[in-house]
């Protein structure tokens, strides 16, 4: 397992877009085979921050993802919507174990 | 629902001790009603980088996790580790839905 952290910061004028960019490519990213979770998160004290928490089964599956339809036209889109080029963190789940990252059955997908 | 994450940078003697206190941490810490998740993460290119995940229920748990005696020994167990001061960030969650950020059932608390 392996968790991708991206760090985004967008121009103020770009918040909104930004966000419905990122839910669309992240309800389709949750249904890679390869992709556990997808999350998206803004920060409460400059809107202008968010992060992609992207968690996947093997090492492969970063590549797999950005060979998607629905990665391209989400980088195309929010290209020029960004206030500084993003940066991505690498990390490894210490806590809990793998089987606690999955999303619940009953609303995965959501 | 409220994400918080600390990121803590130690000194580079101190990482498999400050694992060790951390994962102690954290699996009191999803005891905790108001704990719905309390992820402990480590970067891959720089080991001595590390980040608690936390996420609560509402705005109040927080506090009421401060207030444990599992923090207490953390906190005190972890200070002559630190690197640097540690730096959090508050964060709200757009997806996927509150109910995904549930561990799975039969797993939680492991």
């Amino acid at each position: 397992m392996l968790v991708v952290q991206v760090h985004v910061h967008v121009k103020p004028e770009a918040i909104d877009a930004f966000r419905e960019a990122t839910l669309e490519n992240a309800r389709n990213s949750v249904l890679e085979p390869g992709v556990i979770r997808f999350d998206v998160l803004q920060e409460r004290e400059d809107q202008t921050r968010f992060q992609l928490v992207e968690i996947y089964r093997t090492a492969e599956d970063p590549a797999r993802h950005k060979a998607t339809a629905h990665y391209a036209a989400w980088r195309d889109a929010v290209e020029p919507m960004m206030a500084e080029p993003r940066r991505s963190v690498k990390l490894e789940a210490l806590f809990p174990d793998a089987a606690c990252w999955e999303m619940p059955e009953e609303t995965a997908g959501e």
